[in-house]
């Protein structure tokens, strides 16, 4: 299938340039033309500068950090491409943010990722694309179709080409099970494990406990996103204390936020390995950072969407 | 407060008959007066006989099974108090049928939670009331209120005063962990445990695993419901072989789908402590039930939203 | 035209297994794959076992008894495509329940069939298909367009086959003279009736009347379903009474609400012509009763809704 | 209940001044101001002219000929008082124009009645007020409640203050069965009748059958509306020769539309009976016309709005 | 491009035949049939007489006086045919009545242009094509796609072949100026000046003050639409009290309320320059009125639309 | 009226701290407590601190920069509030943010303003106050009732104290004339000038030419917003140019993006009047800037609504 031929227009939000440039290299056809910036004011400013009359449009855009700005400009765009007349218009929103706030912890709390399901909804979006949601129900906030792929098989792959021996894979909390357990399925594993934080006894404090084996192997623990990555290098400890051979990290969404990095650097993994759904800034980079690029498995869901076929190859069950 | 001088009125659907009578005692109030039924043809019939214009309107109904048939009465219901002029119409869904079904496993299953969730809406709900929702992120589902309570301090107030000495509390799997530990707070009970069902090595059998110190200890399994009970009564082995003192189970929703009662009557449990969100047919009942009323806790939140004071003290932090 | 190269999908809700099937072998395509049940706790079970992105997808269920389970089961499969990606969700539903409740007959009841409308438009259903409405206002209660097919020529040809004679069309009440016109012009019937119930004198009893001659003339009482069957055999037996040479009753929707089989069984008719919108479970027939399918009719309703003609043939005057 | 302390205000379209002022003096409080008319070139102008902030806001607009222009006032008076931050908006719609074209008779017509409902609905109209619908199935067009009150407790009271001696009610058609036999209820009448359209034989002409027995009795003919006439004024012929002794009319909406007036005239009626949800102008009216006041009816429906009391009393079993 | 191909239909309500009849003309195919009307009574009555199903169908209506009749039988007929099933419905309202009522001028007035806006998307408008609105800001009031074309081309290539001389192209007020500068550009104009009505001294009576030189200038004063005509004729006054060697008007929609005809034929204008959005009544034309169709424009948007390429050659900037 | 009866909730997003401590100083109650921040990762963070339930709550938050990130918190504000019961919630937005966008210039621009009005409706602002938009038909984009005030009285009673002379009202360009003119009424300024920037003749340089006599007046130059300023100071060098004896400038919000501060600071004015519907940073602040509060007007407005009294007095004539 010649996909120039179907006439879609992939645009970029400001938050996913490189992402949407490596999708069209892929598909063999140019990123649609838009101005994206911001007022002096700080408004955002959108034009898009190519018609879109009964075109299938596609905006790839992360609601990665600045999130507010990010989302609004998506927001803008998707409300120009409507009504300029677009047939249809597909957000891709490879990191969804916001998307931990997803259930209220109090009783007067918003229920911030319905709040953007929502405005999303509301301004015109009719289908979203979208990897590793942090919960999937979040899908059910949504009226319209959400397609939720996942990046294990992206990691499965990296790990299984870099022969790393026998592997543990690692959940860093009991809510990350079903995800390590998918990765697992994926490495043909040996081994799943699960660090829980919690007491012996109610009186004595708070500890990483590792459950299930890992001693003598090749630790890979896995998670969605990470964030200032407190919690992630004391589960490194834990399983170092639990004498796993190695510890490598794999996530999805880079969110690096500071001290990350920094907490990172120091502590004693092998490697963490990424995807490009959201850009490392160059500070926040070192060398053992490695990113695995999610734009042919976007190539290739645009593609099963043009040609009318099945998404199932990239969900894994739940 | 004299709740009777605000003039609400409280509708019973079928389900719900004899709590919401306990609720209306509690309130001192008469159970608002409402015809429900069946047509030959099996068709839903609901005639409300008494006023309500102008009117705050609560009804209660469980959604448990027959669950079409009573989610579509309380629709019906809700229909006719709109039509019939009602100033505000709060649905009280003590249990919450079709919860379970919060997420797409495989890309091409219905979100039937949210699907009833919309329905409610669609036909007129304001507010909703219900107990322990399967997972919290379903009030997302909603744009209306929803006020999710939690039977926990119901059950510690129970097992406290019957003083069954040292208890650790369990979740039945790692997703109950925070449900656990908000009953282990409430009764200060001295240990959290987690059954976790996974395999050693991966080339292994899957087993129950007990993560946390049971030993001589008085275990509580805790959940939100408890259905065909197949998982249930082997937690209660595993607690048992890790030398457990003596099992209880506290749920609050007691579906109780055969073989239910039978598998846990013959299981080595002391009690079943439930509440009455689902009434339980005779034919279902044994000895080692024990039932909770939620009538109180309904009551009083009843009266909170009429007297427009918080109902934080129901919520725990989740 | 080759309708399998238009690549729709006609899925099948279970009740209506059997139409669907004839429905798809008079087009030549198989029926398309879904898996629908119910959970040991009486919720419905709905997967979609093939791809539907993009394609323009049928679901056929009727909302005969048990209704509210029927209902249920179409909506949560609409939900299924709705997010799988279907490009288009046509509900063909040939009897459609609740829709006798149509109004309010005081001022404190619902309009059940307008709940249902809405709960098939919230849930994605886009373009309805129905056979015989109870009434055809029920096309008002919902926004999305609704083709309303009616089975007349089914029966005149069914009748005219069968060459039985001077004919006189009977109405059983006046609410159903209009239906019974449409009948009479399309077998180019002799003769108009109309059952009409009541009192020559208000300090009288109530009789069945019937106006317009019978006599000596072959009866046909038509109506849009027969529920119990009461008015109907009272109907028949007044007929006798002003001399009708036979009876013969042509019913689309076949409830027949027990004590209805009896009744029938019991009563002077030749014969009990109905459709096959709802089918009849064996301790319900006998052999009196015939079953014309509209299976070729539906069939061609779709052939010209993929082929963009008219259904104008299928609807009447009303 | 003094209805001024409650601070309602009640508006009048430009259709129903002489109503809304007689039910306002009923009520003891001034009509609310507001100026209504037309710009030059047609537009509808409207500006409220006191505070609305927080009130209780009722209008009452018949949307009888010319009925766009009287729908679209009501529109843009419903949008000001709106837009001025009335609590709550209560549109009494005395007669509700393009209510018969409650249904397709082809498949492609309008369902107008429908477009009117949606157009109130989204404009902001939260409860309807209304007298003697067309068809009760018009109350599903919309979701706000509707109360569809009737006169035939009028009329009744009215005839019976006559004394007119021995009374036949009559349906001019079978579709006002239920219609008249309300009015024989409310009149303890001892007989009712209809006419019937049909022919004896489909070969012969249609022509005007009455059933049921007139012979020496007063004739009452009921309707819902009045338009030119035709069919009325060969009912009333069809009733003389069936020998009753008088023929009065009972119309609750009287559209008048020419030729009526002068058909009306030159026929043997007694009288006329209406109301004044539609202005009659003076050339319409003759001596024979007796119009009875909406206005105590609305007037208390009103107050048992504000009152929050049933309004059951004005709905009579459909 | 042949259009016939693409099976679109072009509507024409009862405001726009002739307009319609060039269009179609224009793209070789003939107007759909429609019946269009009114019954005795005033209401309007729709019917399509061919099929639309999964057609896509223009319909074209100006909303000129009488501005409800026609809004509502354009709403009547969008209703018919998505009930009809067509498959994309656009109205063209080449005039679009209320546009001046944009905005609230006191606190209790209708935005009566956003209620127009909302009773389109809400029967089912999705897309509408309308020539030079009052404000740009009504495409906001829509949360549909909106093309709002120019005739500004259409009047400089009038004038410009006229071959008139120097021009001056005036702007009636402040407001205009956007609109003027517009022409100015197209026809290369020299000047461009403002009639602005405001007083020297605060004391003193308003005068009309002509901002920018037009003496030995041929003036072409542009608006969007003239109504009773009586700033207008001011403004000519004015212009030729500062020498214009000669004034013309060029206006988008000829309301023309009188008496603006009998003002226009007194004043001193060369010519009155107006297009067919809004056809003139022969009482209303006299000899020195040119018109210019819009047709061509129309008929080349539409195939534009077909052929999914850009209308912005019919923008230009505001 | 005490306001502290009727139990109203006033919160402050974190972009109108100090103006809402203003309001509720004067209305002598406490602002309400919520915690507002961000996360690490930059989301937006909400906690309302105190119940909401059953109780008419406003919320001040100006959306100035950075927009996005005040216009997200706001929605979070609003949906946590909607979902703790809140009775009614109001959003004050002194300065709304994208009014600027309120039109499209090309076809492929969004209507940002519309977009954010859309956003605002769909999580739960009922009723919406602002002040001085930019366009007054954005008051059209909303559905929910919006008060836009104006602060020219406010301007007017300065000035008037401040007693400056003869006073000329100057309207920057010519879309500001109605703003300069109800400036010149509220004041009784003997003129009123428009700064118009065009060419006297098309081939010639655009200059800033002053229509109205200024000459020897002391020139206030009014607008909705200051950005950039460089129209600005253009039109403040043409007045002097003009022969103004001094030049102020009026401006409800002071946006004073970079260079405007170094700008104005720089030019020959006598003194920059502004509200504190933006906060002005201090690095911003010059001493010629005199900033005027809108906390007794907003206090005032919040009373009115309470009190159910009109809010007429703080509109102008439009």
């Amino acid at each position: 299938m010649n996909i120039a031929e179907h006439g879609i227009k992939i645009f970029s939000g400001s938050a996913s340039q490189e992402l949407t440039e490596k999708i069209c290299q892929k598909l063999d056809i140019p990123v649609a033309q838009a101005k994206t910036g911001r007022f002096p004011n700080g408004e955002a400013m959108v034009e898009i500068l190519e018609s879109v009359r009964g075109e299938d449009c596609f905006i790839v855009q992360s609601t990665c950090p600045p999130v507010d700005q990010n989302l609004m400009e998506l927001m803008l765009m998707v409300d120009a491409l409507k009504r300029a007349n677009a047939h249809s218009i597909v957000a891709i929103i490879p990191y969804f943010g916001y998307s931990k706030q997803d259930k209220k912890k109090t009783g007067r709390e918003p229920i911030s990722a319905k709040v953007v399901a929502n405005m999303l909804e509301t301004v015109g979006v009719e289908h979203l694309i979208t990897i590793d949601l942090h919960a999937t129900q979040i899908e059910g906030f949504f009226s319209i179709p959400v397609d939720n792929l996942t990046s294990v098989q992206l990691f499965a792959d990296y790990f299984l080409k870099e022969n790393i021996g026998d592997v543990a894979v690692v959940a860093p909390d009991a809510g990350g099970t079903k995800r390590a357990r998918n990765l697992a399925n994926a490495m043909e594993a040996r081994r799943l494990a699960i660090i829980d934080k919690h007491r012996k006894d109610y009186s004595k404090a708070q500890s990483m406990n590792v459950v299930g084996l890992v001693t003598d192997m090749h630790a890979v623990l896995i998670d969605d996103f990470i964030d200032t990555g407190g919690t992630m290098v004391e589960a490194v400890k834990a399983l170092h204390g639990h004498e796993a051979n190695s510890v490598r990290i794999a996530i999805t969404h880079p969110l690096l936020t500071p001290p990350a990095p920094e907490r990172l650097r120091n502590s004693q993994i092998e490697e963490l390995v990424v995807t490009d759904t959201i850009p490392i800034p160059a500070d926040r980079m070192f060398d053992r950072i490695k990113v695995l690029t999610v734009a042919d498995m976007l190539a290739d869901a645009i593609q099963r969407i043009v040609g009318k076929s099945s998404l199932e190859v990239y969900r894994t069950n739940r």
